[in-house]
């Protein structure tokens, strides 16, 4: 993997001053086209080892381009608010807009190689977390970025050669601390690691480059003709940037019989045994959400379902018995620019609770599966693949100990009439009726469909979904508090 | 100032089943107003003894309103993203965009309040956050926010007889826990305490409210009632929803001698002389960085100055003196729409570094006071404030411990001429002259103007303005690069 970057690479000054500026120039008309077409971002990774040149490349980039366009983040160790979520949420929250160029300086490969090298994991889990950080470069890469990672590379030997001569001058030995030297030790052992590493996430979506990173003029050059021809490749080509779709969707079922057909939706509770079983449930679920094991765990819920399903009653029924501090309700309207400018997961990974949190989402990133299937705001490679990246997002979230349980709220086509021509009545429900949801419902067939696709498709063993029958509002939101209490007490009583 | 919050108050259920459906309209009417016009924000702030009815309150809101529109946040003890900055911080970051409700069930109000009840702070310090409170509300209310502050009573025979009915029932014994009964105890000290708070903190742009909190009733209506009657009065006034500059702005000198022309723009400083200082500067940055006690302070670099004026290669020659983990370039450019829906300060309170980091702005939060008001893109009553704001701002980083220092780079008008010609020659450096350059020079003389009055209004102690005469690029940086040593060196070797 790193043969051809330890002999000894150089360009000499001429050569250097002849082709520098042209390249310079042609990686500078890239990057404004890149701003015009606002359509894809580049995402540019910097590894390697210390002393060949991962800074110098840095400020190399942010001079040749225009750093205004560059949003370079360098990683260190993780902070609270990011050790209390997935790991992959701190690098979701760097990425670049659209358009933009993104440079981490360290990444998700750095927590792997380091952790990995001073044996704070085995092989097995450092596998698991390169499996991880391939499916986020495969979203990335799906989503239209492109995505370079650089290795700057430098032979054992040359390594020390280059320590040395730093250190003797005093004007450059600032540019070599201890931690450099105690790196060196190491050396042979970073490479092994990192050999594995680049050798599994060597994919053609997001290449590894190395770079043999022991004279400037070589590594400068290398790094810009790369970008250029990459930046070029995707700026040229002709025909839609995305691809389309592998496979087509799902067919319907041939006989007819949808999985939503099979509820019951007209189960009943009074109003006396409702208001004892609430109060009950909400006591369990406050007494549950403070004990101490909780401030391990965190809780994301997800409510979708028929409009004026009762969503928001539901809801208000669980917020009532948790502490204002622990809990956060999200409303999921239509993006920002800011949301516009990412992939479409991105806005929910803002929201991911934290641990001894709770989120509580009202609609979801299920809209991408649903509204915007049947609406036509997503085209049919978007939405097929996002049931792959939504089952990889919950898996994230239960993999880092949340709980995800998603509800689908379901009435039936006459009371949902009802209620829709009650809200037109009440002066203070208006507001719960609008246009869409009676154009909605003229295409409750195509929605129908929509739903029991994503729940066949979406429904895991981590992060399973519950058909609430909601005809009936006691029932629905008992059934609700039901589950979610039993969900908790499984968890805790481990 | 609690003295009519501990009569009782109450209202009988037909009357409030008369007057509730009403003002919960007229409510959810003036909300959706509110959306509509976009153009202020309302922020409600919840507090109060337990037991008086606070997350109750919050979900009244939220169940009578379109919650959809609300962004409720709750504060809990400040994470390490927060206690490394400014403890204002946070809360400029949970602030509502203009168009929406935000809710703080708690604030800093809750910080202060619970601070010296447990004697963590003195009455000074108290104080003196109070001030900070005040100012970061005038603020609000200077730029169009709605602010209502509510608090929620109930005396102490109430708050005791309202424990021990809910502790009876079982159904409700979960609502009061040990930390309710160990406030109980302090009834009198949190009293006290409340009393001076809001006496200092009820102005006329921000007032308090204070509700018995006993009746669930009264409660609602008066809460529900309280928000109409602001909303509408805002909703229904004529005329400009902010108030007109009070004061015009300062008089030019009358000699016509501005500031800048004091300056003697041609120093210079030889190739050789620059590259041996600049590599001994850096050398000795990078140390002061690594040094411990930086870990305690941060450093909030602002560059400003003429176009071409050589920004972008000092700061350059700074950060390739730093760990790419420490620092941040911020460039400055046009708000996004999450930004233009804030307070304009908003934007930067967002990248404000936290302890033992390093934040290089390109441009910055003076724009506000440069190219705003010169072309007009602020109000003079926008400008104008701004002075003031910004000093504001300054001083809350500087209490916090940053290091704050701004540049003004100053070059003549032909130096500026011969710059932008020989961008426009070279291929790689087309991208850094635009038309707006171009016409920024035609108003070189309004700019001097605006430069020398933002100097004189917003030059400290605690955050200087220093001018570098750029002329000559190796003297600039080299000039630059001193006065940051310098003030690094005074505030490590204390």
């Amino acid at each position: 993997m790193f043969e051809s970057a330890e002999i000894g690479h150089a360009i000499d000054k001429d050569r250097y001053d002849e082709l520098a500026p042209r390249l310079r120039e042609a990686l500078l008309d890239a990057q404004y086209e890149l701003k015009a077409r606002g359509d894809f971002p580049l995402l540019i990774l910097i590894h390697g080892f210390d002393g060949a040149g991962r800074g110098e490349t840095m400020n190399l980039i942010n001079e040749w381009l225009d750093p205004r366009l560059i949003r370079t983040v360098a990683f260190d160790a993780p902070d609270d608010a990011a050790r209390a979520r997935p790991w992959m949420w701190r690098y979701w929250n760097a990425l670049p807009a659209k358009g933009r160029i993104g440079m981490f300086f360290g990444s998700y490969y750095s927590d792997i190689l380091v952790d990995r090298v001073e044996r704070r994991i085995d092989r097995d889990a450092c596998d698991r977390r390169l499996f991880d950080s391939l499916r986020f470069e495969r979203m990335l890469a799906a989503d239209g970025a492109l995505v370079i990672k650089f290795w700057f590379h430098l032979s054992k030997d040359r390594q020390r050669k280059r320590f040395k001569e730093l250190g003797k001058d005093p004007l450059t030995a600032w540019r070599v601390c201890d931690a450099d030297w105690a790196n060196h030790e190491r050396y042979d052992r970073i490479r092994k690691t990192a050999e594995h590493m680049l050798r599994l996430t060597n994919t053609s979506f997001s290449p590894w480059v190395v770079v043999e990173g022991g004279d400037a003029n070589y590594r400068n050059l290398t790094v810009a003709q790369t970008l250029l021809n990459a930046l070029r490749d995707r700026l040229d080509a002709e025909g839609p940037l995305l691809p389309r779709v592998d496979v087509p969707p799902p067919t319907p079922p041939i006989d007819g019989r949808l999985l939503l057909d099979t509820l019951t939706l007209t189960q009943k509770l009074d109003k006396g045994a409702y208001q004892t079983r609430l109060a009950e449930l909400q006591g369990r679920l406050n007494l549950m959400t403070r004990d101490p094991k909780f401030a391990k765990l965190s809780l994301a819920l997800v409510f979708e379902g028929n409009d004026a399903a009762g969503k928001g009653g539901a809801i208000r029924r669980i917020t009532e018995a948790l502490d204002a501090r622990r809990y956060r309700v999200v409303p999921v309207a239509a993006p920002t620019d800011e949301e516009k400018a990412q992939p479409w997961l991105w806005r929910f990974w803002r929201h991911v609770p934290g641990r001894g949190g709770i989120t509580l989402f009202d609609r979801s990133w299920y809209g991408r599966v649903l509204v915007e299937r049947v609406e036509g705001f997503a085209d049919e490679a978007g939405w097929m693949r996002a049931y792959y990246e939504i089952n990889d997002f919950e898996h994230q979230l239960a993999e880092d100990g949340a709980i995800v349980l998603k509800f689908w709220l379901a009435i039936g086509q006459e009371e949902q009439l009802e209620r829709f021509k009650a809200r037109e009545d009440t002066g203070f429900k208006r507001f719960k009726i609008t246009d869409d949801d009676w154009r909605n419902r003229d295409r409750w067939g195509d929605y129908k469909l929509a739903v029991c696709d994503m729940i066949d498709r979406t429904g895991t063993d981590k992060a399973p979904w519950h058909l609430i029958e909601a005809n009936n509002k006691y029932h629905a939101r008992i059934k609700v508090l039901e589950i979610l209490c039993r969900a908790l007490a499984a968890r805790l009583g481990g």
